[in-house]
């Protein structure tokens, strides 16, 4: 775990989140990303060497759209970046941290991710992920 | 707004939850400090430039008590570093953020802290925290 790359927030308005943010932070989002096989549209936002990641649910049967009738808007994971994914996913397995995905998934931001489930971290759904290298 | 300072996550068993993270991490807590006027029992893991900091109640009529009881374990709080928090106060409350404090009090780990309410910043409780300078 090298640090945190962001911070994912369900929102329920896109826009209307952007803007709270942005003066939030004192400064605009630098990129909407979708996410068609997560259902989600994202938006990005630099702090410190981190991000705040905005996540608004394009797919009612999404997880976001889920998560956001169950617990409404607020923190939906901690992403750290890590530099071998499998390797890491290995590691935490023997350690025994419950896996959500098998093998990692191409993510928003040119990531490869893969989740943990917060009940083997604390009520904390944490999301590991990796620069894609060319 | 110069960074994630650091996220806080309340927990049941701060020994249990230390042993967790650690694994998580791959590194022990460097520290655990007692805030009795907020009724917890913090301890911090570095992470890159931000850090993790976990919450235990000490008092059962506290905010991290009530918390737990109302939500289980999770992520309470993102906490962000000012250089100047009566100045970003003021900021955020002309943009219209709601203050939880009035005023800047001592939190943990040596800072002035202050919080936003998570109604007006999308169901997320901010912290803004400034180094105390001697």
């Amino acid at each position: 775990m090298e640090k945190i790359e962001h911070i994912g927030i369900a929102v329920n308005d896109l826009e209307a989140a952007n803007e709270r943010f942005g003066k939030l932070l004192g400064q605009d989002h630098y990129k909407v990303e979708e996410v068609p096989s997560e259902g989600v549209r994202t938006s990005f936002f630099k702090t410190g060497d981190s991000k705040i990641e905005l996540l608004e649910a394009t797919d009612p049967e999404g997880p976001i759209a889920r998560f956001l009738s169950r617990k409404g808007e607020g923190v939906h994971h901690i992403a750290f970046a890590v530099d071998d994914i499998e390797k890491e996913m290995e590691r935490l397995r023997g350690e025994g941290f419950v896996l959500i995905n098998e093998k990692p998934k191409k993510g928003a931001d040119n990531k490869l991710v893969a989740f943990l489930h917060p009940k083997s971290s604390n009520g904390v759904l944490i999301e590991l992920c990796q620069e894609i290298r060319k």
